[in-house]
């Protein structure tokens, strides 16, 4: 951390900062600028408030020198962390794609669902039996049920499951159906959530709140990471910001950004990411292009009677579309989109950190 | 709902639309116009999707007409939602001022800031057990024992306890302690907390999302308004904006906006919403000005020592000389702060709907 | 500035570092930390670009030190800078109410406006004779014509003229007919419309854009002081962020941000800070509560018959009501509103610098 | 447009707003539904603001129903405005890389870009000889001296000019010079430049503001369409969000959605989009993944000696690598990027609406 005097600040006060540093066990190094004196403080400061120093008089402000994330960053773990599901290698240079409805409406509609996204190459299937919904009023999920769906389904296709759960005490149960849990963008910061997760040891997708920093969302990462457990996928879902024409805005950005800070694999989805299907081609696209390790794709068989983002999902045939393009921009940009769709029942994911 | 057709849409699309509208058991009502035809959808819209529309072909988009929550609103409910506690009835002609530190720490830091509270005339006292942090290495709250310290205070002191609570299987247990249960910012949409604390008739400070628009807010106490609990207490605390120099922006037109569209108080948190002590008597003063309710301010018997949030913490001293200027305010806008302090230990409320 | 090193940089790459710092004339100094060696930077640094550093290898980033802005910063002036306009002292204790219809339409439309703002205490009129619009299609303004209008009503009533000026071109011409030179929101970047105002002596009225940061806000108005212009106000009227209930967010913590940072007066247009007249009461009192030196509302004699921003514009009759009450909060907070009405034409004000 | 009236509004307040809509010479069409009555609006509702209907009593609010924006829209003209620039077809199958300095230094430096460039197969080369900065002390530009370098360097390379203009009085001056005038994203709603651009016939790409929504991006663009020309590019450069790792953010849905919306072409800016050359490549092939008809790339022969932007900017030899790698992405989307360099000096291109 590093320590800005006010203009004009005596010694007197300098002295009693440089004090206060040595008495949190820090070393104070001063430097005597022309307007002003910083004073630097040398030892780990991510325990320390900044305000003990900020609300001392003849201080300015303070401006931390170290990432306050740590498990998350490429300092601590500079290799890839690679998370193999159902013959996939998520983080590798293969790209997945995860597809399949917003929520689980009926066992028929997710089989139909199931069958058509793993005819067009997919293994890992979407599917939300609880729903975090904005209105009361709205469709909730099918809970306990919906998971059985899921459980039935994947039984059947040999597809693995990504699915959302909304309260500890549900983790348990969804770990039971499930390959990878989901922690919604709502969710984001439900730490009671986190912890639980992270105590899971399953491999988990975090979503990006929608009016979260990418720092963060790397911390919330590192709430799961500090549970020993590694096997987390970021997800860039779309931010809120003062464009009403799309659902939310997509931060093409963060992918980079993401993959130069940390070694977590980093999904993006076009659905919620856009709000509208006919722009979920082009975004999914960029997204492969900036060097997205997987795409979660929602996708009905009839959108027109899905029970929630139903504006959102691709029809069966323009997916299968949609993945012979995206196998091109993958093959453009040096990764690949595996193309055989695997003839086994579900490959049980051995844990391992990262790979 | 209105449904608004392309430009040169032909009569055979406007006629499916209209027929999937008689379908869902609703009126179609057409008006054409010299570029466009509309439909209007008459019935409670509600609960369609409407996508259901929007996916038709010939569709270009629709509108909503209902406000989407309805338990929450003016039109629902007309005359003002009063809730008693300690003697106070917040959402009167009273304002409120609820004071206290950010965290609990200690017995004697909580004894310390509570008599300092109610000498300058606060009757509910804040201070979490339960906190939130951005990071896994921040001080997490005293948990359990924190509740026990607030329980001991509010006996010795009088006071009532607004406290937040994180999870839904705390519900019981901090309902044990607390007067009001807090629903924090980032648990606004944490839908499962919401029908905890729906569920558990204690009267309800639901913090606005730092990402939500004002009709979400209303949407998440409709949750809590749907469980029977009309005890629900609004709190804008600053939203997320591209301004750097304070922690959030406050949103002042939220005050008025809220107040014209529900019958529930409105309660401000200067702290939260400037994230700087020297900004939160100036906006204190401004939201008694602009016609809240009532105010949620952090006070510190030594905001240096604060394990969380010193930086927005006042100190004791400014806090009964801020009461002052409070009082002159709202005195302005034809509203009172009351002098006296209780004598009496805590006055046990009533539960009732509003008023 | 400071410049942080990467984890593990070499030796060699500091001493590049501390090269380049002495090659541009400031002197280096080191704090090797734990992690991180950090490089100081002294000398004044405003004009070196930080990418100069940013770009060498071994380096993570910089962190700038001293304010951009110079001219319009407290450190550089502390005393309150008042600017003297018809008998009004804006900056000082009083609170000064520039009130009048966003456009100007007609003789007869501005006639009754001054005439009713006057009544109603104000001294300074508003009134647009050139206007931005964002549709060509919408009512652009009467330009010169508008602008001798606005003389006319000026010599008529006495009451000085605030008014909007969009292009460096128009500057004289409209400097002869306003007592103050209105530079609008999507102006506030346009540089060289700054320089003009700045060149052309008078008292400026500088809006924030409406995704403008304070800073920014700030840089701005130091184009107009490097002119040797001060008469600059600072006038907050809401930025723009997700919520979409209202049409902008009014900032309120700028005010006491503003008051901290700079000598310059701040006023509030809570009329454009809201968007609808029903608002514009409760938050035109938080403003006077926070702080502002000064308002700036929207009044129209007619407002359903207004040719731009009627919905945000108040009847007089709601006005006169409307001083009466910001009368009250001023003197709460120990300001004042001026009652009398001015007798006399127009005093003509004597530039100065400041007070 | 559609007026929603109150729930509850009578029939008096009905039939108000009904003589109210025909005395404007429209018809009204009224749906009466279980809650509220709405009054369609019929015929061509542009230039009539809402607020005469929002202000009338029993008016709950009004919805458009026309887009705002005409000549810039797909229904008044659906085919693609293909814009010919010095061999190039902008808004074509062809991919446009346009590309150079952030701003032009001295003849040396733009020679040595222009080569470089002109090497990795651009033809259309970059340079600000005026430059809008937030500071008044940083470097503002060459201005007419910069202009005449611009000129050499398109005399010696045979490439074409896009650079900025920032007055409307600079426009003719500038036009002598370039061969696309760049309205920057500052001044995208500087009105008497937009007029002044539109009046001057010469191709133009016009930034979005970093403040603006895609609705107001249009609007602007029909300023320029409104003289009758339609050599006009929409150039995405990201926009101000919460998120503060990256300078702005991209808005990557900007690309699908305006090339839904508009039949003008679409040019993305990645060097702005993120403020780091780092994250210009990916974003850089994102684009052209979503389908931009061009970029605009900042390339610098020395970034850390460039005055401005160097922090964005790439260097010679990492340009034409990408240029590689845009090439591929642009196979694998069906587009192309020409290969060959122009032999012949600058082709003159001739002024044509659309193709």
């Amino acid at each position: 951390m590093i320590i800005i005097m006010k203009m004009g600040a005596g010694e007197e006060r300098i002295q009693e900062v440089v004090a206060q540093v040595e008495e949190l066990g820090f070393q104070a190094h001063l430097s005597r600028g022309e307007e002003r004196t910083i004073i630097g403080v040398i030892g780990d400061e991510r325990p320390v408030s900044p305000h003990v120093f900020e609300l001392m008089e003849g201080v300015e402000r303070t401006v931390p020198i170290l990432q306050p994330f740590k498990l998350a960053s490429r300092d601590f773990k500079p290799e890839d962390t690679i998370i193999p599901i159902n013959g996939m290698r998520i983080g590798s240079r293969e790209v997945t794609v995860m597809a399949g409805p917003c929520a689980v409406e009926s066992r028929e509609q997710m089989l139909e669902a199931a069958w058509a996204v793993k005819e067009a190459g997919v293994r890992i299937l979407r599917g939300g039996a609880f729903k975090p919904r904005t209105s009361p009023y709205s469709f909730q999920g099918l809970g306990k049920e919906g998971l059985e769906i899921l459980g039935e389904v994947k039984e059947e296709t040999g597809l693995a499951i990504v699915t959302e759960v909304m309260a500890p005490e549900d983790v348990p149960l969804v770990a039971r159906y499930a390959d990878i849990l989901q922690v919604g963008a709502r969710n984001m910061q439900n730490f009671s959530l986190l912890h639980a997760v992270g105590e899971s040891k399953m491999p988990i997708l975090l979503k990006r709140g929608m009016m979260a920093t990418l720092e963060e969302l790397l911390m919330a990462a590192e709430y799961i990471l500090s549970h020993d457990n590694y096997r987390v996928m970021l997800c860039e879902r779309g931010i809120r910001t003062f464009e009403k024409y799309t659902r939310n805005t997509l931060d093409i950005n963060a992918v980079p950004v993401l993959k130069g800070l940390t070694h977590l694999p980093v999904i993006v989805d076009p659905s919620h990411g856009t709000g509208r299907w006919e722009l979920v081609g082009p975004v999914a696209r960029a997204a492969v292009a900036a060097g997205a390790d997987g795409l979660l794709i929602e996708v009905h068989p009839h959108p027109q009677r899905a029970l929630s983002d139903g504006a959102q999902s691709l029809r069966p045939e323009r997916f299968a579309q949609l993945m012979k393009e995206l196998r091109r921009v993958a093959e453009a940009v040096g990764r690949e989109i595996k193309l055989q769709t695997p003839n086994s029942k579900l490959q049980t994911s051995i844990p391992s950190m990262g790979g």
